[in-house]
């Protein structure tokens, strides 16, 4: 295959290629290569969600490997099963390639997408590949599983709910600045942060812990805290205090924010893709799940309060600024959504 | 939204204002909305399909109308089910849009999709939808389910069986002849065979007759008859016998070829995108199905059998030719796959 492009492999002999090396875990009967695949049923509620990826709007082939690509490709849908306090269970996966990629490439897309299904416990079943008369596209459908009682929705945060974050804040958006913006960049630093952007770790576990413990309402954080908590709030019909200074932020992205003359907060309220959970948790819950958390050794930060009011947030000093759903533009050449 | 475009609308509102109309059928606990969609587990094993439609490869916006290729985005995953012996249960739509398409466009095409699964009884619980710096692309994923016991695939075919297909053959390519050939065509037939291309009927019932009735095969027809004989007996580690003059045509079909100077059994043999179903079924399993398909009222035709040679068709006059999979392009501006 090295050397040759996918129109000279032909998308269906690459595909068949690369899939025999897929992980087929218990749940599978029958994998990649008929109409349709066939599963065991999960136990509980069937979750299910897709996300698209397109070429020039969510990623560049130059940003980091295709192997990350693939990876990343898995891991924002198993966010979105995190979110919903779920697990994972079996994966489709759509590609448009233009006849002119490396067969190689894709070969690594596969790669990373196989070791992304491995680490989440889950099958990639098969998909579809066609052409693509202009970018890269790649769709990837999953589904999951969750306990019938404790499905987590945006719809139930209360006025009073505590807010919290799992994880930390800002490290893809500072990522994705290193990135988009060639320069001399503290090394270590901006390794950290592109590893993020490119790498995103979704909190199946803090989503379980979560759904356990009576989380009111749940999402994952992927168009930044502002557009989440917007959202999460309009869904609810509520509105949310936030503390910026409150919100964890590693020092990597404080040094990449130092070294870029940016504001820190900006990034860790509105940048995107950092696939941590946004959780409302009642008060006489929240420690009992603080203390899980502690036990899980995952961070979890109260960064606000849900209220009947508006969307705002408070800094140390006093001032109170409305919080601005900024939306996450993935890049600069981002034409929305 | 009239005269507003995808950019003006926003992706995210305009998605929100077209999926309030969506049927919810009594399976879906939570629809569109969430980070992910939650379902009542279907009965049996679960199935789950994809297929992506990009334009420029697998449709242009100008050949049938927006709701056509959303009624057909759908439709070809619930023939990929119904090619398992399976029933439909629950889809979710990414869409890369252009931010200058018309949101009518897009309105029109969740319409399409709406339509779609009312008939198949399916529910359309979520998506992602975002922007396209090229061509409008739709992936479908479908989850769906079947007796375990009943789960027909690609891989059972053998020596002797009977190859039969359900509907008619060359209709959808005669359809995309015309689409793509301006000219002054036979206006009734030509109205027929475009139909078939833009609104291609699944074969549910088929393929649960099928599963039930005891093929030990199954495929639906989306790539021409050759090739998918190919696929299938490659799956199967057999070969086949096709009669050609057997393949079951319908009369605009005929007129069509006739008008266009085509040969027939070429649309018949390599023609893709008719989604009927091919099935191998056991010489003494064959009268049983043909009865019930004639009950149902279901065309099903005998086109020729399974060898453990290579594959053949066979002729009325006593020739004998290769069975070539000629593979379907879309259409002419195709790059493969």
């Amino acid at each position: 295959m090295a050397g040759k492009t996918v129109s000279g492999v032909g998308e269906r002999p690459l595909i068949e290629l690369i899939t025999r090396r897929l992980s087929r875990p218990d749940q599978v009967i029958l994998g990649v290569g008929d109409d349709a695949a066939a599963l065991c049923c999960p136990p509980g509620r069937l979750l299910l969600t897709t996300d698209m990826l397109v070429e020039g709007v969510h990623f560049r082939l130059g940003f980091g490997t295709p192997g990350q690509l693939g990876y990343k490709a898995l891991a924002v849908n198993v966010s979105d099963i995190a979110a919903m306090g779920g697990t994972p269970w079996a994966a489709v996966v759509s590609l448009a390639l233009p006849g002119t990629l490396a067969a190689d490439t894709v070969a690594a897309l596969y790669e990373g997408l196989d070791r992304a299904a491995r680490r989440f416990g889950l099958a990639v079943v098969g998909g579809d590949t066609v052409a693509s008369p202009g970018p890269v596209v790649i769709n990837v459908a999953l589904t999951g599983y969750a306990d019938p009682e404790a499905v987590v929705t945006r719809r139930g945060a209360r006025p009073g709910d505590l807010v919290y974050v799992t994880g930390s804040l800002g490290a893809a958006a500072a990522g994705l600045f290193i990135l988009e913006t060639p320069g001399s960049w503290p090394a270590e630093a901006a390794a950290f942060v592109c590893r993020r952007f490119l790498e995103p770790e979704p909190h199946l576990e803090g989503g379980r812990l979560l759904a356990a413990g009576g989380a009111t309402a749940l999402c994952d954080n992927s168009d930044g805290l502002a557009q989440e908590m917007h959202d999460l709030g309009r869904a609810s019909g509520v509105g949310c205090v936030i503390y910026p200074e409150r919100l964890p932020v590693e020092e990597p992205v404080r040094i990449i924010a130092a070294a870029a003359g940016v504001d820190v907060w900006d990034w860790a309220l509105t940048g995107g893709e950092d696939y941590g959970l946004v959780a409302c948790v009642p008060p006489d819950r929240a420690s009992a799940l603080e203390n899980s958390f502690r036990e899980a050794g995952i961070p979890f930060t109260r960064v606000g309060e849900i209220t009947a009011g508006e969307f705002w947030t408070v800094w140390a000093d006093g001032r109170r600024r409305p919080l601005v759903p900024a939306g996450f533009k993935h890049f600069s050449g981002d034409q929305g959504g």
